[in-house]
């Protein structure tokens, strides 16, 4: 039998190497603008994987990756550094190039663009003003810029180290980015160097200095400083005095049209920006560097492989989804000014969007890279005092539902994740769960923790109170299946009990038909009924606080809600830990039920956001996986698409592309614990290619857009009736075959997935 | 008669610019030396007042101000940023300068040294090993070292990136300092710049970096880079890969034996520390920088004179005072990498070292400048959240004992210091007051407070609660101060009530004699009569608790006693604001008295440390100020002299020079009050130069070794009674006489200075 299997594993392998080898443009199916209209607010720029150098267009200084759709609006240039499909105050956005011609005597220079290409790895587009085609594409340091101008004459290339998103006339606003200093060193005809250091924005974060050495490849007629508003003809620097600098590199009468700009980034010093720059680019072909980030690309996208008659919009749906998922955290290994320990890794932005389907997806592909990013977190534990549950431009902030670190942790241990210090990695996670960050507790740490160690919940007298609490209760349990693995009894114990803190705040009430839901406590252990919301007319108005209410932003800030981004209908079903106690809890398995078709069917579902990332399959645990299918595909066919505005919602650094991405492979994982539910794919055939070197298959056989529904299934050729799948079997290699059907069947509805069950070692 | 006192005004400031004129070399007074050996710690080396850069001697890299006295240790070189007096690890020592001659193949080049002088702003020795004069003076962020080589053969200057103090073995040992990167890049054959980045050291702060730009008035004939222990002969620049690095100037037959270098400093940029340089030494001229650096420190020491007639050392001694205390904090306007606003000082090294007395000094001397000092702590309360305890290194840390900013604020308050948001100090205030630091307890804020605001006092589940309890009580009588002030009547209230919290931890218990001490206290309200100790042996010990126990540092580490650094003998004293309540729980006058007697008599007075400034004047509460005249006279002839060891415990950034200098001149001030106690000076005539332009004379009639008693007194000639003087008295200019005697006389016995009063404005 072994024998045979092995002889099974070994045809897959070489059938995986054949697609391989047909399909080693992966990067091809990659659509940057996927998710770029809308709300999406994707990077559509030049990046590699994890890339810590992103460049791309800045068109709007308001927009989170600095792009916006509008064509009408101009363009201020191509700054180096951004982040992919967040919300909040933008970040970064850090020395700007602008190629012109013309008119020199404006710093100001700005052109609408048209005729906008972009591809994993590379980003061009025409600027209508001077008609000059600008071509970008990225190392994990450094940045290539072409630019082809209309003619040789009277052009010129702009350095702005002034330039960033999100600045705001109200000095400190909060989330503005706020100018602290910039300096520029004109080092040759060809050569330009200086930094732009900026603090603030999204995360509230300390001030980060980016550092850069730009080369030419000719020599500049000249080249001109600027401080604020002046241009200095004659002064080759401009020293840091807190004002905005940048050089003009003009070119007159160049020897090409076609002028390339290679710049260097660095989080350290100029110099390190030089040594990037002639690490990574040591050469002048643009064309290199593209195909060197493709080849990066294709080699972490090739790690799940789909058919290859699968529609062109499901891929380019599948592996932009990938891509999206693989831009962030940055790499930033010797990049950190701070201390030295490596690795590094910096914009977590934030763990509380990534920890659900970002890190399981990871984990898949390269849990390698998992280890490292994991590792990083320790050593910003244990340089910084606190795991980040977000972090960006070297700085922890701001925390969100939950301070999820601990999940993403325990997500690697029962994945079997090995070089992570598991135990230093509990410590962290005890931490977090036992010293409350105080004033601090916006940066990191568990806000109204002091309350939660004291009550078993966060009472009403912290902020976002309701999901501290049910989060905080599945961090326990995270932190008591990490302690039980590696023999802490005492913690595993502790942990395990205080992962029923949720039951704390359910409150046996009825809304909509469903009963019982997570609601506000005051300290004293009473239900608190209404909510002060702000005066209005001169009185103070209370409104009542009912499973639907949303406090934010209208009666309290954004964050001050009693639950973050969501109501208690979506929010009650947040147990991941124990979907079996809130079936319980709600009336058993109809009642439960009934309460998710409410949640999809009235609209109290929240596509666009990540609370009810795990929701549309939690007919599992009540033995209608088909139901969980029904809804998923719903989902995405209402939701998702190939155009530009593909994706609903903030793309969260790729959180709602890895939920889709696993989706559409039929798997969906639930973080922190060791399995997979299954649903009906989107694709008829699925290659995961292990860090083992192993290969699993899913097949999907009858797919259509009408079978949604599985009727059976076979794993590794024996019958598999259970609709959730171990991560065991995956990384041993097989084959999961799904038969396909257009009505719910009785296939899995014996075993639903665990409740409260912590695998032993 | 308003004519006549007009006239004595005149006449007594025709009289002071006589002597001003006579005395205008105050600095020559000055003895850096004075606490340079045993405990001390002081900086020997050249600085202006408050100066950002002082260049010293390294003599010992585990020293805090870089100096050991031990003339058989060998000098590492002259490093530019140090500080004053400071405990625990070290900080700085960045940018080591070294001549030497002979050997170039070696990196480390050290020597022992002889012939040491140092004076206010100038530091010069001679290098045994090869005959080498080095002498240094400094501008606020500029160097300018002289060295003097034996011929002019083979020298050489290394400027070594690498150098800092307090590096440990253990990479990240808490209170080390720790290396996080450094680079050098050679300009010309004259010119240098770099950079060291270090975090840690006693706060244990996020990293900060030192930039310089050195230049040679005369070209070297090579300059040679080196990066870790490998000296580079081909290159001239080595970029940052988290390794050590420097230079070496070698000079051959170089034109003179006196070789000079200049260095500018900064935390921005190596352009930033070119232009500082450039802008404060354009020029080549050593002698004209000291020059300028001795009128910068006369302009501050003449704020107050001494009679001409006043022993040497009783000279040396008060003018070393004045000059300690006037070293840090530190001016780093224009030099703050994480925010622009202005002014900016650094180095707070500890506020709970320096609130007693250096802040009331200053207020004295320049309130221009103490506001300047203020509003840099508000700009970090407004950029960073919490207002500084200590900070160093543009990081908050650690908090000491109570987190005393607040005391400062109130102190300039009611001495109406002007150029203060007052409101936003307020805001401030509270904030320290309200919001807890939770896991950042040691960084800034107030530690404990969940427990203090809970329960009225910090129980015993925090470290330091005893003296935590008492300095938050007080800091909420300055709360209160300010807040009655601004007409804030909530608050003033409310913290009024609150200054009372020490006394839920004053229990009724008799030690030696004494009734009532301020004992550990648990959550439950249950008083704690013993602590656990380290368990030895096997078995957990437990001691019993007593107002003599010191738990810290055998039992506890340093920082986790019941109280910081001092005994309940000491601490139960100190009730700043409220010396009547705490005379009556101790028995009444008599019992009292008994207990003053007992602290000094039995040796549980610490003379080294800040807890009991003010103890040795509580006499005055009894109306017994003789008393306390005795002791002080008694404290500084055992304790302080103008020798090298003439100070008791390290100096604490000039914390015990300006409780001598006070006393020397017989005042003393209760800070964050508008009042000093009255005591016989050790000087027959002081003039103090107020900021309004007009003076205030003390003369001491009688003034003898023996005569430590005041007989009676006269304030602008009328007969004057009690033994303390308002604030105001002194701005409003005028004169003090007072007369002394041998014995103790009835003067001053009848009204003794205020408890729990708060001015109205």
């Amino acid at each position: 039998m072994k024998l045979v299997f092995n002889f099974i594993l070994l045809t897959l392998v070489l059938l995986w190497s054949n697609k391989s080898q047909a399909q080693n443009t992966y990067y091809q199916h990659v659509d940057p603008f996927i998710g770029s209209q809308g709300e999406g607010n994707v990077f559509v720029g030049a990046s590699t994987p994890f890339g810590m150098v992103k460049a791309g267009p800045d068109v709007n200084q308001a927009a989170n990756s600095g792009y916006d759709a509008n064509l009408a609006l101009e363009l201020h240039g191509f700054s180096q550094i951004h982040v992919s499909g967040t919300g909040g105050g933008p970040k970064y956005g850090n020395i700007l190039l602008m190629p012109y011609s013309g008119d020199f005597a404006q710093i100001q220079q700005r052109s609408t663009r048209n005729n906008e290409q972009a591809r994993a790895g590379y980003y061009s587009a025409q600027l209508d003003k001077w008609q000059i085609t600008a071509e970008l594409t990225t190392t994990n340091k450094a940045a290539f810029h072409q630019y082809t101008f209309k003619d040789n004459h009277q052009n010129a290339i702009k350095i702005d180290g002034g330039f960033f998103l999100g600045e705001k006339k109200t000095p400190d606003a909060r989330e503005a980015q706020q100018f602290v200093g910039s300096e520029v060193d004109v080092i040759s005809t060809s050569a330009i160097k200086g930094y732009s250091r900026i603090r603030g924005g999204w995360n509230n974060g300390d001030a980060y200095t980016v550092y850069y050495y730009a080369m030419f490849d000719q020599p500049c007629q000249k080249i001109n400083t600027f401080k604020g508003n002046t241009i200095y003809v004659d002064q080759t620097s401009q020293y840091d005095s807190a004002e905005k600098t940048g050089a003009i590199c003009l070119l007159s009468n160049h020897h090409h049209k076609q002028v390339k700009v290679k710049i260097g980034l660095s989080f350290i010093s100029t110099a390190k920006a030089k040594h990037n720059l002639l690490n990574e680019i040591p050469h002048w072909n643009f064309e290199d560097v593209v195909q060197q980030s493709q080849q990066q690309w294709d080699k972490l996208l090739s790690r799940i492989t789909i058919d290859n008659d699968t529609a062109d919009s499901h891929k380019k749906m599948f592996y932009t989804a990938l891509y999206h998922t693989l831009l962030m955290p940055v790499d930033r290994n010797g990049e950190n000014p701070k201390w030295n320990a490596q690795p590094y890794y910096d914009d977590f932005y934030a763990i509380w969007d990534t920890f659900r389907t970002s890190s399981p997806l990871l984990t898949l592909i390269s849990p390698q890279r998992q280890a490292q990013i994991i590792n990083a977190m320790l050593n910003i534990y244990q340089y910084e005092g606190y795991l980040p549950d977000a972090r960006s431009g070297n700085s922890n902030g701001r925390t969100q539902g939950g301070s999820n670190a601990a999940i993403v942790i325990a997500d690697a241990y029962v994945k079997e994740v090995s070089g992570i210090n598991y135990r230093m990695a509990l410590k962290a996670m005890i931490k977090d769960a036992t010293i409350p960050p105080g004033g601090n507790g916006e940066k990191e740490g568990r806000g109204g923790l002091a309350d939660y160690n004291r009550l078993g919940y966060v009472s009403n007298n912290f902020v976002r109170a309701g999901n501290r609490t049910l989060e905080y209760a599945y961090n326990d349990f995270a932190l008591a299946t990490v302690a039980k693995g590696i023999g802490r009894n005492g913690e595993y114990h502790r942990y395990l009990a205080q992962a029923d803190n949720w039951q704390n705040l359910w409150r046996n009430i009825e809304n909509n038909g469903a009963t019982g839901f997570i609601m506000p406590k005051d300290d004293q252990g009473r239900w608190v009924n209404s909510i002060s919301c702000n005066s209005t007319e001169g009185r103070f108005e209370r409104i009542t606080y009912t499973p639907l209410a949303q406090d934010w932003p209208n009666c309290v800030c954004w964050w001050c809600g009693f639950f973050y981004e969501a109501s208690s209908w979506e929010y009650s079903f947040y147990v991941p830990h124990d979907i079996a106690a809130v079936i319980e809890k709600s009336g058993g398995a109809n009642a439960f039920e009934q309460r998710l078709n409410t949640l999809f069917e009235r609209d109290f579902y929240n596509v666009a956001n990540e609370p009810s990332f795990l929701t549309p399959t939690l007919y599992h645990w009540i033995n209608k996986p088909a139901l969980s299918s029904q809804r998923i595909h719903h989902i995405i066919d209402q939701n998702y698409n190939s155009s530009r505005h593909g994706i609903p919602g903030n793309d969260d650094s790729g959180a709602m592309s890895s939920w889709l991405a696993f989706n559409m492979i039929g798997l969906f994982p639930n973080a922190g614990q060791p399995y997979y539910l299954i649903n009906a794919p989107y694709v008829s055939s699925t290659t995961i290619k292990l860090a083992n070197n192993k290969i699993f298959v899913i097949k999907a056989k009858g797919l259509s857009h009408r079978n949604v529904y599985i009727k059976s299934a076979k794993l590794n050729g024996k019958p598999y009736n259970r609709a959730w799948l171990q991560h065991s079997d995956i990384i041993n290699g097989g084959e999961l075959i799904l038969n396909l059907d257009d009505k719910p069947s009785k296939w899995g509805t014996k075993t639903p997935p665990p409740s409260k069950s912590i695998p032993g070692r």
